[in-house]
């Protein structure tokens, strides 16, 4: 049996007490160290707390064919792979557990906190008030992918809110930053002239959600590249039509200023 | 310090371990029990997990001046509001949550699994191609609410998925099922005939997310209705434009039909 744990946002302590105990009867325990980062997670911690070996995976395990061997493995072992956040918000994820299924490998998931369900009740948005969710990735050489642009600007215009995901690199150790992500948003504004964005579009940053020194930042654009979030993982929200108790949390949760509580709807 | 502290989806077993350690340092434990039905969680055995009495809250303790001798009591002590899925889906929790800080005292969130991060997984369908969420609601008298209808339709327009949260009553004992959902669906259709639905429309019925006999089934609507989903709670599912990994994947893990293999994009 092939088992997806999650392990939440931040550190080993995410992981629910079913993934834990479920681990610890696992015969053997990989770890997926590449689609997402946990600040808070030790490799070291999690074998002592499991009393287990654990091996770690990176992009060219996860995306070749040692993923068979794994699971071959899971024909006759109950095999764990334990995923930062709630498993399958990555689309490798589905990949090898559809594969998994396809060979007559019973696969089961444990979930845990992800980062699309936390950002909602973090900076007091109505979760039924968000569209459609994009990445920002890294600009490729000159490309630049107005996927983004046109994400937000479908949303804004239904009056819904947009939440942004940083693009990561683990192995090369890079994060885009919620300033990347600004200056692209900009950088796209300046070439299609659509007016979605601008210097008073009203940002939300959060940095390290879930941990105990979570950074979170309401801001307008001009603002908000100045202010100093810490280290990552980030995640940007671009709020739609705010509702006044929306804009009043964002004033109290993340230090909004008080003026976006004049262009709200009751 | 007012912590609200996520359940997950199944049962106590869903609490994180950093949940599980926080509640154990409590003064006080609280128990949200109204916003949500947990299928596998006993009141007794979760008093018995963390050594604490758990005060169970209803819809009439959490809407009503209850909650500020709640507030008060955590300018003294640690207060734990435990609450099922990941905190703040619910208005309700949001509103206890700026009451708190508004009246000075601090608040945290410990984060657990979510129906809104796990569904997309469990079924294969990505979670960037979900538009907005909405609740097909119990019908009031005879007044049916047309918002689920406008929400499919604006998102199937955009060749998105939508989620929809089927409404629960706690004190009732009453629990919007597949069935009743997709009737409302099609009495609404009959009414404005705007094509949003018909026998034909592809659902993803799922029960009991979570739980080790959670059931999930894929089938046109005039199918779903007589499927039998056993217990709740159940959520259901309209896909959009599918992807053929989305669709090999509804036919793997959900039991669709193997026909919407053939319309699908690539």
């Amino acid at each position: 049996m092939l088992l997806f744990i999650g392990l939440g946002l931040h550190s080993e302590d995410n992981l629910t007490l079913e993934g834990f105990k479920l681990s610890k009867e696992a015969d053997k325990i990989y770890l997926d160290t590449y689609t997402s980062y946990m600040p808070g997670l030790s490799i070291e911690r999690l074998e002592k707390l499991l009393g287990k070996k654990i091996t770690p995976l990176k992009r060219k395990n996860l995306e070749s064919d040692d993923i068979y061997k794994i699971i071959e493995e899971a024909k006759r072992k109950l095999v764990v792979l334990l995923v930062p956040g709630d498993p399958f918000i990555a689309t490798t994820h589905i990949q090898i557990r559809l594969e998994a299924e396809r060979r007559g490998v019973k696969t089961r998931v444990i979930h845990s906190a992800s980062i699309y369900s936390a950002i909602p009740g973090e900076i007091g948005l109505s979760s039924y008030k968000f569209g459609r969710s994009v990445t920002i990735t890294f600009p490729y050489e000159n490309y630049i992918s107005e996927t983004p642009y046109d994400v937000i600007k479908g949303n804004k215009a239904r009056g819904l809110h947009t939440l942004l995901l940083l693009d990561i690199n683990i192995e090369k150790e890079k994060f885009l930053t919620i300033r990347d992500a600004v200056e692209i948003l900009m950088a796209i504004e300046e070439r299609r002239r659509e007016n979605v964005v601008n210097e008073k579009t009203l940002v939300v940053g959060v940095a390290r959600l879930g941990s105990p020194d979570a950074t979170i930042k309401a801001d307008f654009m001009k603002n908000i590249i100045n202010y100093d979030f810490g280290g990552p993982p980030y995640t940007m929200i671009i709020p739609g039509k705010l509702h006044f108790m929306e804009a009043e949390a964002l004033v109290i949760l993340a230090k909004a200023p008080c003026i976006i509580l004049n262009s709200t709807e009751h």
